[in-house]
């Protein structure tokens, strides 16, 4: 049999996923599982995104521009602007997802063998799509213990080499649910700034941040503005995850250019998909308000929950539906696995995400999780009782 | 500014695309573009692909499986079973379109460095998967003269070195329209054994074939079963090009759990196009002989029309529906570029695709375009009017 590639064998399984199959046989012996561990919600989308679906009356489905429909990408350049952003719809190209929008980044700003700096933990497909692109990830550790803020200005001077191309945050954070202040996002303009590299961020989750801060993007500094890559999507924002529609926003016209060559080659993002992301943008204000609070509320409500287990650690984090949590076990991934398998309280049990698969660095993060809080409170309370209780079990 | 990545800067443009800005200046200056550039059909889709889409009642959008809705690969797999093939449900990806499938397959395939020998003219986009994938195109000429038939086995024997990984062939062709023999397709599977390489076969055009011959797949070959990797997409089949869904079909478990992989790092392919896809599947037989019909007599006539212009030469095709065209000028994109900027017959022009670009032997197809029959006949005509007028006009 032929061989399969080098960059096919180094490809990681997600760490997301690899418990699936635990959690499928779990269900089969009647077990209910509340799946925390996927940043799948279960809040309604507005209503005004599927009005384009059940009006469809095409004759057939075509292809859009390979940079997505001129319509939708001048409705999101006015999205932006109304955010305060200098963005252009000229700046914007639609994708098939945040996914899509971040390979071609990568693959775009990198070659074989650059180094790219991330903050772990972090977002564990960007080590699928830097396999991809044939680049390293290099990783700046950021702790627990001050909310996994941004590392100081002298970890990434540290890490910097003559293959060092780009910086790659997420903000806020997934899995660490972190905001990056002002001054933080400051900090980074100024090292993409002095060592000529791009400063890339995926802010998929701009909208849901908490406590009446104000989300900071990396568009907003004119020092780096052809530095400056932002990759978003409609999945978080609207809870449209199957439509997969994205897209990245550079103000470098060289960069924009290789991008839709990329785009070029798949020919065009999905159609139907743009319909309803371009309908959702007439979504009201008091859609974003009612989804911030219910997500504000349940954050809170899930913090304060765990934090009252006795050896779990649970930082408030600024954004995004995501929070880590520290566990008083010695590998979390057994204990991931002990829930699916050997427990269950009143025949429900919970699904979480080991987080050392966010983590680049070996050995890290090996006794803490990340919880999606993306259930309603009940759900949410009956998941924690299943924690806790499941805590109390594994420790005997 | 930091510099753009060695393979955005070799990614070619799209030789479909780059004639696109003429054709949008000529339609401001109030002339009708014929398009016979691009594969995008006229042909309604099957009306049982929509009733998802209106019925629609879901309250958000949520992610597919990595691997597709399990009830679409299922579906998908009776589909090709009905075919003769010998597929399960097990041995199908959904991908985002073909496009995601070649990636993807090439991605797994081959490393950087290593060779795919492809039959010219091809398939323009193989080259910019080929970049992504860090591989080389080693290209096989086939000929106007024989309709494209495929080159004989000593041509790619002469062809292949240490480095080769994989065959990959388009058939029926996109631009030849060539439809491979049984045995073409046996030879191609008994150079892939003996050398013990890949054979991907883009089939995205078999339901296109004419004049009572039958498509044979890749997949049919017991001796390679599991070398052989075979494309697919439903955006030319029902007309749904927008949708984005295609897939791979591999009976070789190591590499479907290697596209699984890339499949998981970008989470999902678009859950409404697959809603559509599953729908369309129920279409009644009546439809795919209507829309053969449909193509076979558009074939007939513009084959017909083109060779009876003087200096004209253009092989009857047996599949898809574009063909290759040898017209009486020296440099075919000059004369594409003077049917946009400098030509209209009664205030209509036709756009066509300078066919150098789908070879990868530089000097090759000079004097030739690939034409689409997408449009009905009536416009077909319109169309081969303007051209026949336009190369008397050149000549002078």
């Amino acid at each position: 049999m032929p061989a399969i590639s080098r960059k096919g064998q180094q490809l990681p399984a997600s760490p997301i996923r690899k418990l699936v199959p635990l959690a499928e046989e779990a269900k089969r012996r009647g077990i209910r599982v509340f799946h925390l561990n996927i940043g799948q919600p279960d809040i309604a989308s507005p209503s005004e995104a599927f009005r384009p679906l059940r009006e469809f009356s095409g004759d057939f489905v075509d292809y859009s521009h390979s940079a997505g429909h001129m319509k939708y990408r001048e409705g999101l350049a006015r999205f932006y602007q109304n955010l305060g952003l200098d963005v252009g719809a000229e700046d914007v190209l639609v994708t098939t997802g945040g996914s899509e929008a971040l390979l071609f980044t990568l693959m775009s700003c990198v070659d074989d063998g650059d180094e790219v700096i991330v903050p772990e933990p972090f977002y564990a497909n960007y080590n699928s799509f830097a396999v991809a692109a044939g680049c390293k990830v290099v990783p700046v550790t950021s702790r627990m213990e001050n909310g996994f803020a941004l590392p100081p200005l002298s970890e990434f001077e540290r890490l910097i080499t003559p293959r060092t191309k780009a910086i790659l945050i997420c903000n806020p954070g997934n899995p660490t649910g972190c905001l990056y202040s002002e001054q933080e996002l400051s900090t980074l303009a100024s090292i993409a700034e002095k060592h000529n590299i791009w400063l890339i961020a995926d802010e998929v989750y701009r909208d849901f941040v908490y406590d009446g801060h104000r989300h900071h993007s990396v568009l907003q500094y004119d020092a780096i503005r052809e530095q400056a890559v932002m990759v978003d999507s409609v999945s978080k924002r609207f809870n449209l995850c199957g439509v997969r529609v994205g897209c990245v926003v550079t103000r470098n016209r060289e960069l924009g250019a290789t991008l839709l060559r990329f785009a070029q080659s798949r020919l065009s993002p999905p159609s139907l998909g743009q319909m309803v992301a371009l309908a959702a943008l007439d979504t009201p204000p008091e859609y974003f308000e009612r989804v911030r609070k219910e997500y504000e509320s349940r954050r809170n409500y899930i913090v304060d929950r765990l934090n009252a287990i006795p050896g779990v650690v649970c930082p408030k984090p600024g954004g995004a539906f995501y929070c880590m949590v520290q566990l008083p076990v010695a590998q979390a991934e057994d204990f991931c696995r002990f829930l699916l398998q050997d427990f269950n309280l009143g025949g429900s049990t919970v699904m979480l995400a080991p987080a050392s698969g966010f983590y680049a660095t070996p050995q890290k993060g090996l006794n803490q999780v990340r919880l999606a809080y993306v259930l309603n409170e009940a759900d949410l309370a009956a998941a924690a009782d299943c924690l806790e209780a499941a805590l109390k079990a594994y420790e005997r």
